[in-house]
């Protein structure tokens, strides 16, 4: 049903786990929107015969692409023109307008080219040049029935010229090699619905009625501390559209409002847009996420509109000294209780004159857990309209994970105060 | 000089980019960590023969250890343990004292255990079974002279099961042939340098003059938003770890205080260290890092010895209201500028009631810039013993990536106020 992709990767630094191969995954979900299924993902070590080896294997293979990112820096670990090279037994030739164009980047930088960027000009017999926004030029030919595409390792270069140049090309020779062969197009139909609240455990049981294996349509589920996407990818057939239609409307069903969104959507853009909607603005008051949940507002460019601004009260004087906190309250009760995360959230509307506002307390861990109130205890006001709401939760695992959890729920906490109270 | 590992992925959520492969960083670095260079890490399809023909493609190259991830668990689509039956042409045997393992494991989680998880308690022919935490037990084998551990892919459970089983067993495998066969016994001894405040390029033309090559002494470096990470490793002898630390030395001399730690260090906690040795107090006053500081500094467990809090002033009027800053001020210079820093901090100090405190205000953009005042222009305030500094950064590229370098910023400019003058 799938073409198929292979993805080589060079450079010793992803070997010895000096950084984290995101590149992967990058290109894994660009080669599926083409159509194109990723069956080997290899990263390998500059070593020029094992480059070469890992490209003869994977064009044994016979993949509709193969994409190989790094090595083609001006050093002598950059070794993947001489590889694709050796591998095919093309000779590398030197093309004067590519020198030109690197020595006119390197002006446009300000940077001086040393002369082992010359080898950065050479490119394997046949192949054709990638523009390049980096300094390192990436290159493509064909051999056999596979397109051989070597790009930059650096994520940004890798991007672009992903989007600009292979992307293009690897549809248009999909699409005339589908019209000849019979089989789909390409472009994979995917939709990517975000959900909070539920584990992936419970998704599954909530999802395992819905009669999707064998109608074209594969349904993949992400897992991550902000929640859980389901992915449903459909071939680019009427049928299966319509397939992918239905079953969108099933999960909708089942799992109403735990859906907060589509594609990449965050929760903080998504709060962002339902005060937007209705002029309200935001303020925060932070104890145990010391600052996240105001960051998380604050990543969503165009906020100012809305989010006023925030108190981190990490000291219990400072609950006191900037929201008003009863010493009081905070004696009786302590600083981690449902009483002071609603006096929280009332004080920063108040002091910071905000129309609604969300506060966290709680305790992020290591120190400071009692049998009554374990590290992971966590309360969340809001406050809108006028009325104050406290929720407790109980997250696990590390102080980060506490953190982050805290603040998306809180989000999520402050997201359903706006849906009908049914819903909730 | 090193041995040589081969790492095997499986899970097509690793191929399809639903998930980043983090295991890969890690077992590369843990690899290092016992002597062993990471020549080949190959994610691959879950499909019985791709994972056997890797499989039999890594043993071909000799390698000390193959580690395969994932795939052990109780659905269709893992496939581990055929696989390596298969490929090694050893029959799957039941081990009743697994199952009871499995079970008992299932009742301490409170779970049903299903049909399906029996297989679970199959490995090949001659394997042994790994402890395990998670549901999924992990096995491992010797085919030739490698050693073949078979992991889970869930980062948690890997990583246990590589500190208490793997690793052990490896060290002693590689100490007896390392006795054997007369090669540097195991072991590379890794310093971790983390260094702020200069880019990739300079680092490298600042050390280009010390002379490691060819003394058993490899230097690596890793970049991130929060700096770099110069990684100095030797083999493990008496030689080595001398030249090890003449080099170290030399770094030392040459960046000076641009070092602010070693190891996993943060700035966060540097910045920590140096407030509670003095026993100072910090609050923050925050515009466009809109809280990300003060959630930096309560990152660190046990932050609230000395982070009294702070206040995201995101609009002008909470400027004001919050910290202080005279509207007329505001109006004059504008919220971005050298004056607005300097009284963010000033107020933050008086109204929090802190001995020091850090100010950002800046155009973290998309929108908001001028030519005057362009998307990166960034101003951090810092006073300490009732001296206020300010100083001006330029940041570059997207909101995010501009909003986690003035973060570290101002954390590393608060941090060189407790230096030497003559350091800074």
């Amino acid at each position: 049903m799938h073409g198929t992709a292979e993805l080589i990767f060079t450079g010793d630094e992803l070997l010895r786990g000096d950084i984290v191969n995101t590149n992967q995954a990058f290109l894994g979900e660009c080669l599926l929107d083409v159509g194109l299924f990723t069956t080997h993902a290899l990263s390998v070590t500059d070593d020029l015969d094992a480059i070469a080896s890992a490209l003869q294997a994977a064009l044994i293979r016979r993949p509709d692409v193969v994409v190989i990112s790094g090595g083609l820096g001006p050093t002598e670990d950059d070794l993947t023109r001489e590889a694709v090279s050796s591998a095919l037994g093309r000779p590398l030739e030197h093309h004067d307008e590519l020198l030109e164009q690197i020595r006119t980047r390197f002006v446009q930088l300000g940077m001086n080219m040393g002369d082992s960027n010359r080898k950065q000009a050479l490119i394997p017999e046949g192949a054709t040049a990638v523009p390049f926004i980096g300094t390192a030029p990436g290159f493509w030919l064909v051999s056999g029935d596979t397109l051989v595409a070597a790009l930059p390792g650096v994520p940004r270069e890798l991007a672009t010229m992903w989007t600009e140049t292979v992307e293009p090309l690897l549809k248009s020779r999909l699409s005339a090699s589908g019209a000849k062969d019979g089989r789909p197009v390409l472009g994979v139909i995917v939709r990517r619905l975000r959900v909070y609240g539920i584990g992936e455990s419970t998704l599954a049981e909530l999802l395992g009625d819905i009669p999707w294996r064998g109608h074209g349509v594969d349904i993949g589920t992400r897992a991550a501390l902000d929640g859980l996407t389901l992915i449903l990818r459909a071939q680019p057939t009427a049928e299966a559209h319509a397939t992918l239609a239905r079953i969108e409307e099933q999960v909708r069903d089942i799992l109403g409002t735990k859906i907060y969104g589509t594609g990449d959507a965050d929760l903080a853009g998504v709060v962002g847009g339902l005060l937007r909607d209705r002029g309200l603005t935001v303020a925060t008051a932070e104890s145990c996420t010391g600052g996240l949940v105001a960051k998380r507002l604050t990543d969503i460019p165009g906020s100012s509109d809305y989010f006023l601004g925030g108190v981190v009260a990490y000291s219990d004087r400072l609950k006191t000294a900037m929201l008003d906190v009863e010493p009081a309250l905070l004696d009786e009760r302590g600083a981690v209780s449902e009483e002071v995360a609603a006096a929280m959230a009332v004080g920063a509307c108040r002091r910071l004159g905000a129309d609604c506002a969300i506060s966290t307390t709680g305790i992020a861990g290591p120190g400071g857990g009692s049998v009554d109130k374990p590290v992971g205890l966590v309360y969340v006001g809001t406050t809108l309209g006028g009325d104050v709401q406290v929720r407790s939760f109980t997250m696990f695992r590390s102080r980060e994970e506490i953190r982050i959890r805290t603040a998306q729920t809180a989000l999520d906490v402050f997201r359903r105060r706006f849906l009908d109270p049914l819903d909730r």
